[in-house]
This record gives structure tokens, C-alpha cells and sequence, in this order.
């Protein structure tokens, strides 16, 4: 951490600085400039805090130099991390697609979609019981009922399910799906975080809608601190003044993400662009980009979905993407 | 609701499509230009599907002209919400300030700023027990305790206190708690919302980084249609590329948010600027465009707060605040 | 300047980039950690490329820690600039509104509005003859005729007259233009800036779109770098994720600009909200935050103005809404 | 045009609206709800004024349904335009490469680098002549000299050349300039553009760094509709609160702005990112998702470059990315 003082600042309120962050046991390197003086803090500075000493009349600005990020940063942990699930892998390399509708209805759509997505060459099959919608009003998912469905088609297709949990106090509901997404709306309710760091149940974990990279590792911290260690990270598109497509997707965090942090990064480009026929090209960009794997929403009859109809593809369109997808990979590998 | 067919469309599949919302109980008013035919919706249309219609090949574009929020709409309720707590009053004409510390941190540091604020005429206290913080290794509030001095201090002084619920599992800590708040970060963990939608508490609600105003509505409603109607909406700030500011203090959210609801709408100048000497201008501009009130950081020692030091006013800046504050009041009334 | 060099860096690249940067003059305080080697540069690092350096493979980040920005900063001219515009002043605890039709129609129109906002209390008139208009097939202004028109109409009133500039070709025009105003979009034409700066016209500059605080000050800075010490601030909203209004009015850009500069910063409420019932509460707002006036669209028949007749107000509403301004003014002094 | 009447309107107020569109030579086909009147006009409402109605009392909202830009429209152009440059296209299947270094410094660097870009197969050079720069202190590029340098380079190596215009009355300076630039800061600088429409030389208008799609067809329609069909759309990253990369690169623009214009879109993935690590992955992201091209910045000596020096690629790995490139473009094709 640096500590740049103002030009002219009383050097008693600068020793009493000095004096304060020794005492949190601390090493300061004064550098005295002609226009500024500069105190580099060596040692464990996260218990610092940055905000109070900025905050303090003789000094210019504060900055820390090393990441508040432990668990998930690559330079502690340089190899990828690799997540099993039912046979399917997400990291080190491989790739990994999730398919499957927005919502869950019903048994026959759930095992049709399954089935299909399945016979496309996918590896995870997602669909929402726990719907988090805008407003009350609109449906809210089939809940606990939903889940059960999901586990009927896994258990008629041997796809491990991917869905989201929106409260802890649901967890039991959710002991026998294979991946717990936690969705872009609460990727900083950090009690639900927290609960969930204490299974070791893999966590998808999206993008909240304005939130950066930092933050979006820092989330990750709280599940991975709290010991599971299961932890993929998901770029769904973020809020900008976009006028065509519903989100801005982010595929520059792919790269981005990689750099940083040792977990599998996926992407979501049916919820980012929020149209069909946007899916296909972003879905081979995410690819080319070097995601670890997609996540893409299926419906066998686009038009009657009960939600979010318009960025779902059919599965003869899926099962063409994946063509097209498996054709990307190889031209990067 | 407005359905915008495309130039061209199979007038078989369009027939389809009008018959379909008939089905819906809905009245459908065709409307054939030369360019376009314009199907207009007559009827309770909160149940169309609006995504799902403009995924049909044949749409070109669907329009709701209706609002989706409906118990926090002014035009159903025309007079101001007003909300009693302990003698204080929010919404329909009066003006509310809430002050105290980020952080609750000990019994002496909450009674001593309780007493400043109380004298300063501040009508509530707050204080952080339960904190939502970006890093799990960054302090994250004294929670039960922290009400318990909460407590104290409102027993001490008689002032009605306002503190963070993160998870609804945390409720019965909040029993005596007068108004319970939902911070940015939960403005759609809508569990939450349903939970202290259960509740006869009064709700302040601070409107998400990077959420709309229509959202904010939406997420009152989640609250209002579970049955309480004590909701209180609060700006602090949204995100976008401020550089010298936290955050970017959208303050004609409060006339429009007073167009559009009955809620009170109060402004949380502190958070949304992080540097305590532009508090005290933007909570004058907060009063002038007609806030309901205020919610202001006060520390007796900020450069010693445990979090968010930057942004608190000393007792004395905020006792001189209030004094201006109340100047504006009358040359705006 | 400081430069964080990465952990293991190789000595004699680091030694290297030392000598580099000690050859363009400046000296170099080296701090060594166990962790990091910081390097802080002392003299006119103004010439050094700190994304230069930030590109070397030895370097973990680089800042600066002294402002870029010269001739606007408080640091070196710490009393407010005062600028006079015939009779009227703009800076130092003045305080000056300047009103009048988004577009100049006619000479009876732009008369008959002079008339009514000088009888209002208005110390200038604004009007536009060049329009920047996001679509080709919009009206352009009246151009060269507009400008005849407003000089007709400050004949006639004694108001000096405020009016945009789209490009230095344009100049000869505006001999007799009181105060030369820059639109948002070309807050960063950089040669229209600098034609600007030959000239001694005071110089409305408004904030772009999405720009920064810093780069509005730099963009006064290629103003007032090339002679013109007479530039006045504008902030007039910036885009964001707003549902209901056009832009988000950022105040908090007033007192920030303030502790910044000694420039004077005025607000053009009419532009960021585009609803004429918003203006009024974004307007006393302004002027409680400590803006130095005001720009706002009045209109004689806002249903029939040729362009933004959305966000006028009436002369009525205007000679009201002036009479409210006066009283925050008295309240806040 | 879709004009939807608050409920309760005044019948008379309504009925001269209707009058005054029909004398406007427009058709409007009235439709009356039980809560909402619905006026839908029919006929070339282009010059109809939307913000004026908005603006009225008896209007609820109103709502363009047709386009606004004609020239650029695929409907009424539904092939792909494609752009010869003396050997190289751009458009229609093809794919450019347009590289170089970020400033012109000297006759020998553009040299090597043209001659470096053209053996690793680049159609065009690129290289920054007339610099805009947020500061005035900032190297402002060589300008006129600058342009001889790049017409050495071409004349030694036969690659077309790119370079950036910032005001028109430099034209006569870009006579033998192939392809003239327009940066991201004066995409809505109406005057350059209406100038650059008086030429047949083809235009690289990059998007602005808030802009929207809709407002980057609006400026390539100033271009067109004065009479120059020869216009290239460039992505380039847009303003978000990206925390890590300078930019954030909006790729889903590339498919979306190739359904509603058919106009070639490239990519630009060195200023998006701001970091060379980076470019390779977006570079191969923007090939799969169907981009018509890219511009990255080449430097041979990328920690000499005088300015973006962190986000210049080397001519050898710009060699190894070209050799990805073709492998996705294959895969895609």
C-alpha cells in the first residue's frame, strides 16, 4: 500500500500517521520529494484500511499495490483449476457445454430438451426452477417441483443439472443437483455466498449486472474463504446504454479473468444479447476467446416458453452451433 | 400493449398469433397500414408474455403501455404514503434525517453519536450492524450485538433506529428494530424482499448500483404485494465512470420517482460521493428537489472509523448541516 | 510519478528502466520491499509516457500522483475566475441564469422570448442557429441567419447572447456572439478547442456524453493552453442506464469541479432530464450545491418549438421557477 | 409512429393533434381502448417531430416503429456494400487486415513496420498521423509530415493507408490517403462528416466511446446522405466501469450492426483493451463472430512506441495471431 501526503503537510500529523501503522505491526519506507512524500507499507496490509487514511486531512490519495484477492488468484495457485462433475470437466482446458431451457415446465419438455441437448453433444443440462424475476407478478418458477423434473431428466439422460438457489434456506431442496448457479442478482448476497461455501458443492457464479472483475473475484473469495474451493465463474453480459441487445457482452473478461484467477471461466451469450439469432456468433467469439465452456438456453418450441422465448435456440439450431463450436476449437488448439 | 407485426408477415400465422391472445381473455384491435400492421391489446395484459411475443418470426416489435407496478403507483393512489415511526414521520410534506455511524462499534461510540445527532435534530439513528462488504476479509459489522447496542442507544435517546438485514433468516434479531433497510446490493434478492414483505416493518429500500428506476419500483412491489406497504425508496448513487467519486448521485430520481409512486423517497448523500466534504452540498441539493429526507454518516471520530471514514461528517459539520438544510427547507416550501 | 515494479524483477532491466527515465531529467527514489521495489519519480513527469512504461514486462502499475492538468487547477490560482459577459458576471458568488429556445425560429419568436426571460430576471440569452442534430434529416438551425436573428434580439433587450459552435470555419460568423458555446459531442474536438483558444471569447464548455471530470478539465485545458483564460463549465447530464429521463444529471460534478478548478461551473438542467416538469426541482437543486448560474430552455409555445419543445419551459413557469431560485440563494448564502 | 393518449384525454385537444398530423400530409388510424387511446400514423413520418408530441399534455408516450436511418439500411439494400482499396476489400465475405503502429514517429520506423505487417500478410497500414489526445500536453503526432511518412511507406511496400482526420480543413493533406479515419471522439462532429460525405474516399468511422448503435448508423447516414457511399463501421470499445481493461469491447455489435446495416464492421481490439496480452484473444473472438476486419496497432519496439505503447502487438506475435486468424476464419467459413 501506498500513501502519497499532501504537499505541505504538518509533519506531526504525518509522524502520528507513521505511529499508527506501525503499531498495527506494519513497516513504512518514508520517501521525501521535493513536491510530495510517499509511504510504502510493507507487510500484510489488508487489515488496513484504506478508506479511513484517505480520509485524514494530510493525505493526497491511497493506493493499494497488492490483489485483496487470496483463494482464487493465479499467482498463489498458478495451475488451472479443474471442477468433475458426473463426468464432465470445466478447466484445464477442456470445454463444457450447459444447454437447456430458461425455466423448467413440465416432465415431457424437460426430458424432450434433455434428451436433445444431450444427443447435440452437450455435456450439462441447466434449467431454471428458482426463477429471481423484476417483478412479482411474473412467473416465479416451479420451485422445489422443478427440481424434482430436473432430477427425472438427469436421471433418464445421465446429464448432471446445472440450476440456481436463490436463498440458503433452500439448500436442502437442492442436495442432489450437481452444479448450484448462483445468479447475476445476488452475486453480492454474501450470506448466501457464505452458505454455499460451506458445501462443497460446485457454485456457478454470474457476473452481477454492473459489477467488475475485482468484484466478481472478491465474490468468489467469500464462497472459496468459507472452504469450498468448487468455483466457476460465468460472464453474462453487463448494463450499459445498449440499444439493440438487452446486456453488453463482456468477452474481454475471458481473457481477463484467465490472467487473474486459476477458475474456469464460462459464458452466457442467450441472457447477455437476449436474441436467437445474436446467440450463434457469440457463442463461437466466447470460444475463440478461450472460454472454458458455454451456457446457452434451448427450447424445443421457442414460442411458447414461459419466459425469455426470444434468446432461446431450437435444438436443431443448437445441435448446428455445436458443429460450429467444436470446428472453433480446433482452429485455436 | 402494443404488438408491431413485420412488413410482409404470413397473415395465416398472424391470425394465429390473434387468436392465441384472445384465448388470454384479451381484446385485440387490428390496425393494417401500408407499412405495418399494429395489433393493439385492450384488457389486463400483465399476464402477456412480452418476450415470448417478440420472439415470433413474424413481430417486429412489442410494446407494454401499461405500467407493471401497481400497489406503489401514484396513479392508484394519488395522495402521499406517509410512514409513522415512533413519532418521527416519512412521506406527505415532512422532512426526516437519519444520522449516525457506518459501523456499530461499541455501546460508548453509538450513545455518544446518538446524543450529538439527537441534539443536532436528526429524527433517527443509523448504524451498520450487519454489513455487506465487497472483500470477506474486510470487517463485516458486530450483527446481533450490534443491534443490542442499536438498542441502547435508541432506549438512551428515544430515537427510532434504522439498521442493514442481509439474509431473512436474520429477521428475529430485528424485532425491535424500527425500520429495517435493504442495502444496494439486495435490492433484488427477492426472497428477502417476499420475506419482509411478511412484515408490517417499515422498509427502506436503497435503489441498486446499476438499477433503474422501474426496477426499484418493481422490487417495492415484491414488498408491497407480500402484504406490507411501508416501504420508504432511497437513492444513493449508481455506478458509471465518476473518477473522483464514488458513485454518481442521481438526484432527479426524486421528482420523477414522485411522479410515478407515493413512497417516500429519502437520499443517502454520504455513500453515493465517499468524500464527506461533498456531503453537506449534494444534502442540500437532496432538499431543494424535494427529498423526503436524508440519510447522513456521522462519526465522532471518522479519521478512527472501522469503515467508510471518508465519508462521515464530524457532530459539528453535521449540527451546521442541519442548520442549512432546514434554511433550504423554508425558501423551497 | 510512481512505478510498482513486480515481484522477481529481473535488477537489471529494473536498473535499465532507472537510467531511462533518470536521462530525461528526473530523479528517482527507489524503495524496495520484501514484496515490491517502488520507484518514485521526482521532477516535470509531465513528460513521461506512463503507459509506456506500464507496457515493460518488469512493471506490475504505474500512477501519477500530480495532476495533469495546469492552467484550471485551484492548486496554482486558488480565487475563483470571474468572467464578465456585458454587464453580467459568471464565477466568484455570482450567480447568472441564461435562457431561451433550444433553436432560434424567427426574429418575432426569439424577440418576443428575450422579452419575457429578461423581464424574468435572466442576465443572458441563449438560442441555437447551429444545431448538432444526431440524424441528417433533423432540422440543422437556421445557421448564419440564426445569428443575425440573436444579435436582433440583443439589440433589442441589452442581453449579451450565448450560442453554439460546430466548427473553427464557422468563427467570422460569431464576431459578435457574447459567449461561444461548445456542445457536448465536441467536448474532445481538440482543433476546435484550440481555434477557441486563439480567440479571447469567453467559451461555454459543456461536459461530453461520457466523459470524465478530468477530461473536461483537459479539454479547458486546450482552451485556455492556447491563450483563451475565459471558459466556463457546463454540466448537462451524462448517459447512463436511465429509464425515465434522457441523461443522469450528475451535481455532484459542482462541487467537485469547484475544489478542482477556479473555473465557474454552471448546469443545464433542460438537456439532462428532456422533461420540462423535472427542470424545475433539477434547477433549485443546482443552485443549492453551489452552481454559478444556470442555462435553461424557456419557450413562448413549447407545443409547437421546433426541436426539444419536450424540456421547455414557459416564460410563465420560468418567471416562477426564477423567483424559487432566488430564494435557495438567499437560503444558502 | 405510434402515439398513445393518457387516458382521460380532452377529446378536443386530441382531435387537433389528429388535425395537425393529417396537415402534415400524414394518415393516422385512431384506436380506442377502454384505458388508452392508440394513434398510429401512417405515412413518411420522418419530419414528424416525436420529442414535440411527447411533450404534450394529452400524451401518455409515443414511439417510432421504422427506422431512421435510410442509406445504411439493409431492408432497403440488402446485399453487402464492399469496399475496394486499391487491391484489398472490405465487405462481402473478405476479410482486411489493417495494421501499423499506433504514431508515425520516423520514415525508418513506418518502413519496417509496413514492410514487417505486409510480410505477415496485413491488406492495409495503419498509423496515426493527427493524434487527438485528452491532454494538450500530450504528443499531438507529426500531422502533415507525418502523412508524407505513411505515402513513403506506402509507395516502398503497396499497402493501401489508413490515418485519421480531425478536421476537414485538413482534407487537401489526405489527397493519396486511402482510407480516412474518423476517431472515436468526433464520431458525432456533424461538420467533419458532412465534408467527408462531399468526397468518394472511403471513411473508417469508429463508434464513439458512449455511443449506440443507432447513433453510429445516424453518423454514418451524414456521410451517405451527402452523397459518399464508401463508409466502414468500426467497433472499438465503449466506456463502461471496466476495472481492468481500458475499454470494454462490444463484440455482439459486430452481428447486430451487420443485421440492420450492410455496411463492412471491423474491430479494433488494441484501443479496446489497452493491453497487447489481450489482443490476440479478441482479435480471434471478433473473426469468429463475423467481423469483415481488424485494425491492431504493430510496433516494433513496442516499450519505444511514443504513445498506447502497452497495447502494441510486436511484428512477430502479430505473425502468429495472423496465422490464427486464417485458422478461424476457416473454421467459421
Amino acid at each position: 500500500m501506498i500513501i502519497v501526503l499532501k504537499h505541505g503537510a504538518d509533519p506531526k500529523e504525518s509522524e502520528r500517521l507513521v505511529e499508527w501503522i506501525k503499531n498495527l505491526g506494519i513497516d513504512v519506507h518514508e520517501s521525501a520529494g521535493s513536491y510530495q512524500t510517499v509511504l510504502g507499507l510493507i507487510g500484510d496490509t489488508a487489515k488496513v484500511d484504506a478508506d479511513l487514511i484517505a480520509s485524514l486531512d494530510i493525505v493526497e490519495s491511497v493506493r493499494r499495490i497488492s490483489d485483496t484477492f487470496k483463494c482464487c488468484n493465479r499467482r498463489f495457485h498458478p495451475e488451472d483449476t479443474v471442477i468433475n462433475i458426473g463426468g464432465a470437466q470445466i478447466g484445464g482446458g477442456g470445454f463444457c457445454v450447459i444447454a437447456g431451457p430458461c425455466s423448467v415446465e413440465s416432465e415431457k419438455q424437460i426430458i424432450n430438451i434433455a434428451q436433445a441437448v444431450k444427443a447435440a453433444g452437450a455435456q450439462m443440462l441447466r434449467g431454471g426452477a428458482f426463477k429471481p424475476r423484476t417483478s412479482p407478478y411474473d412467473f416465479q418458477g416451479l420451485r422445489g417441483e422443478g427440481i424434482k423434473l430436473l432430477l427425472a431428466a438427469k436421471q433418464e439422460t445421465g446429464l448432471p443439472i446445472v440450476t440456481e438457489i436463490m436463498s440458503a434456506s433452500d439448500l436442502d431442496l437442492f442436495e442432489k443437483v450437481d452444479v448450484l448457479q448462483v445468479g447475476a442478482r445476488n452475486m453480492q448476497n454474501f450470506d448466501l455466498l457464505k452458505a454455499l461455501g460451506q458445501t462443497r458443492k460446485p457454485i456457478l457464479l454470474k457476473r452481477g449486472l454492473a459489477n467488475t472483475l475485482k468484484e466478481l473475484l472478491m465474490s468468489a473469495e467469500y464462497i472459496m474463504s468459507s472452504g469450498n474451493p468448487n468455483v466457476i465463474l460465468c460472464e453474462r453480459g453487463i448494463r450499459t446504454y445498449s440499444d439493440y441487445l438487452r446486456n453488453t457482452l463482456d468477452l474481454s473478461a475471458v481473457p481477463m479473468l484467465h490472467e487473474l484467477s486459476h477458475l474456469p471461466v464460462i459464458v452466457d451469450p442467450s441472457h447477455a444479447t437476449g436474441i436467437s439469432r445474436i446467440v450463434p456468433p457469440m457463442a463461437l467469439a466466447a470460444t475463440a476467446c478461450g472460454a472454458d465452456g458455454l451456457m446457452i438456453e434451448v427450447h424445443n418450441d421457442p414460442s411458447h416458453a414461459l419466459s425469455d422465448g426470444a434468446q432461446c435456440l431450437t435444438p436443431d439450431e443448437f445441435a448446428q452451433l455445436q458443429a460450429r463450436i467444436a470446428s472453433v476449437r480446433r482452429a485455436i488448439s
